[in-house]
């Protein structure tokens, strides 16, 4: 093979790479076309659609098995190809079908579901989480099945319709599914990387706690002119107690929340102080008018290595147009915790509600509910699969890639790695300005290209590692 | 007149009132099943049709020069009854024909815009606020034309249709038509008694004041697990500002807000004391697990005497089911304070968008924008046209009437008054419970028909006056 400038692989692998991008670029759009929204129920038939596409497309790329596993929520995709040379390590492609809601839809500059180019980007809700990046593994496949012969490594593709709700029903089928999803390694793109042209391999990621705070005061709505001042209104002592879970140095107020976490060592902190990320490329991406967290702290460790606490949704009372001068008789928030890890992710909600609980005036009632935990993913570093992974992004990409934490989680990913005991590749083409559960969510069209390619190298690597 | 018992009037109209019940039950239903909501754009039609079903009312009752006056807004109705004898004083009824929204629709027991009787109460959005209320006066002057002759009063009517959006167009309209309207008194029945049995008069309304509060941090929404920890959520910092404008003694913190104030005189205090309600009926009434409200100060005073602020409403992020885990680019909150006298309500957005700028963190960008305000509202004690009102309650319910102050703003009120010269009649009978602005709003019926009693009684009281 040559590694030199983009002719990486044989000539007819080649050729095959460069014509067949038209017609990847219209099957992914057609798949995106398709609104899979987990998490609303009106869009379960769309879920059940976008899973019947990509079981046609993994049958149409060479996959063998492939099927529909019905479960309580939205089915799984399986499929492998298992006819690689004695001794020959198996690969299982995790990768999720499902994207997160649309709005605010007004500020889409195209319809979400209308996959629009524009520049080198592909606009599309779920173009980078995680359609595209989970395409680019099947047409990794498809494209060695046609111009190579036989795969180097055995492949097994597990897709999954809940990532964006917590993945219930694959949590629930593991345990059952060892030995049928057995491998010796696992492949998630669901990350990104830190620039078009730094690939970066993500070796921890955060676990999470998503749950909603109620404020219950008079037992209904109440005219605020007639009741103002006499009763206590429960959006402003929602507004008192989500104000107390943060101290004034920003760190999360809660006890108990930090007590397991480890302190960074010198050796992480200069690892991660090696990422060329800070305050002005925050500021420049995110168009915040200064940056905020946790002192004593930099960007990157605030991001990927210490945990957080979130108010992704607050509302009570009239929220229309004009006014109504109402004192609601609730008020709600939904809030998430980013974990690191041996932060224990089922006592989150307690250690919260007991705190809520505690400062809680007598004029109101709180109460906190758990949606969704999971615990911290970290991987180790010094396998030689993460050695295979860094030479694939290199052969790619022409550098050395990165490593880093990350501040998203992919719970599932814990999960995984623990039930069939085997290292994670968290290797995305993602970028950091994809606009991941936003508007205007985008796929960077030249690294969708360059993750098909490494989908490629990482299979050959494998087998020389 | 025979006071004693039932029968108050002379026999022809006693039992005219008695067999026009059914009909003017059906009638108000007729009018209350049009959803003039008048905040709401989608409803500008309805709000029409409801001003066309009253001027058709109206003239079927005997009411003169009856017009539909269009507006930039919606429509004022006027009619007008002109032919009592020399000397005799002119009465103008103030009403609105438009209401509130229906939000949360979900807790109505029966539809808003379906009248339904359930015991002595009939519910439907405006049946007390104030279609039920405005309406009674116009069955009494149609009762005392139909069954009595001549009216011993001059009568005007003035309804408009932006009542519940701070009365624009009838602000607007005023000073050109102080002619037009000229009257000796001003009667609006758009406020409540204290229980069925015992008739108040609201000698003092509060003003208001309401805007809407921006908080503004990243220029989209971002995904927190990518940036939290490290971007200001400005639904967090929207929850410190709102809580920060009260003091831990409940009252408002925004500097200035006081200054002009009065303070309460012992006689005003030992007036109020009077009324008979306080901690036990508040709780009984709405729920609340607890009072609330500025230390050193009754239920009764906090409601009637003091200004307060409420959030009536606040918002931002996902709100939806499930949940999403996002950093919103804005967060909001409705706000609104109701004002006692010499409070300047043009100056209260300013001095807390003051406030607030001055204690917001440089990691977001908070403005107040004003929505409407109005001063407040006191109507004088010791003139004829009150006693006669008091005598017009006593004759109707057998017990004087208590006379307080109100928590509640009717901002056109205070424009009537100033432009007009005349004092205000606030002669209420919802009662407190009355679900004003929430769900299942009612009108108690035995008060709908005792209010349509206390309107002829007045009219009849006001040339003894």
């Amino acid at each position: 093979m040559n590694r030199n400038g983009n002719a990486l692989f044989d000539p007819k692998l080649e050729n095959y790479l460069r014509d067949a991008q038209t017609s990847q670029l219209d099957e992914l759009s057609e798949w995106l076309r398709i609104p899979s929204v987990s998490t609303l129920p009106q869009h379960k038939a769309d879920v059940e659609r976008a899973a019947g596409w990509l079981a046609q497309k993994m049958e149409a790329a060479g996959l063998q098995n492939v099927e529909i596993i019905p479960t309580d929520g939205h089915p799984i995709v399986y499929g492998d190809w298992l006819h690689a040379e004695e001794h020959a390590p198996t690969l299982l492609v995790y990768g999720h079908y499902d994207v997160q809601p649309i709005d605010p839809e007004e500020l889409w500059d195209s319809p979400p579901f209308e996959p629009t180019v524009r520049g080198d980007d592909l606009y599309a809700r779920g173009a980078s989480d995680d359609k595209g990046q989970l395409f680019a593994h099947v047409a990794a496949v498809e494209a060695l099945l046609a111009a190579s012969g036989p795969l180097p490594v055995n492949v097994k593709f597990l897709v999954e319709g809940e990532e964006e709700v917590g993945s219930p029903a694959l949590t629930a089928y593991l345990p059952a599914a060892t030995e049928k999803l057995a491998a010796d390694v696992c492949l998630v793109s669901d990350t990104h990387i830190l620039s078009p042209d730094q690939p970066m391999i993500i070796y921890g990621l955060r676990g999470v706690w998503a749950g909603e705070v109620t404020v219950k005061g008079p037992s209904q709505d109440l005219h605020s002119g007639m009741f103002g001042g006499a009763v206590h209104n429960p959006n402003q002592a929602l507004c008192s107690l989500l104000a107390q879970l943060h101290d004034s140095a920003g760190r999360v107020a809660v006890p108990g929340f930090y007590d397991e976490v480890q302190t960074l060592t010198e050796e992480e902190r200069t690892a991660l102080a090696q990422v060329p990320y800070g305050e002005t490329e925050l500021l420049q991406e995110t168009g915040a008018p200064a940056a905020w967290g946790e002192e004593g702290y930099t960007i990157t460790e605030r991001i990927g290595a210490r945990p957080t606490l979130e108010i992704n949704g607050m509302w009570g009372g009239f929220i229309g147009d004009g006014f109504k001068t109402v004192i609601p008789g609730e008020a709600h928030a939904k809030v998430s915790c980013r974990l690191v890890p041996d932060q224990p992710s089922p006592a989150i909600g307690p250690m919260i509600e007991q705190f809520l609980q505690g400062i809680a005036p007598p004029t109101v009632e709180v109460s906190v509910n758990t949606l969704q935990h999971a615990p911290a993913t970290v991987v180790p570093l010094d396998v030689p699969e993460m050695r295979a992974a860094a030479r694939a992004y290199k052969s790619v990409f022409g550098v050395e890639p990165v490593f880093s934490r990350e501040g998203g989680s992919i719970p599932i990913a814990t999960v995984v790695q623990e039930s069939l005991g085997i290292p994670i590749l968290f290797m995305g083409f993602g970028l950091p300005d994809d606009n991941l559960h936003a508007p205007n969510e985008k796929l960077h069209l030249p690294n969708f290209y360059r993750g098909i390619r490494v989908g490629i190298a990482l299979m050959q690597e494998l087998i020389s590692s």
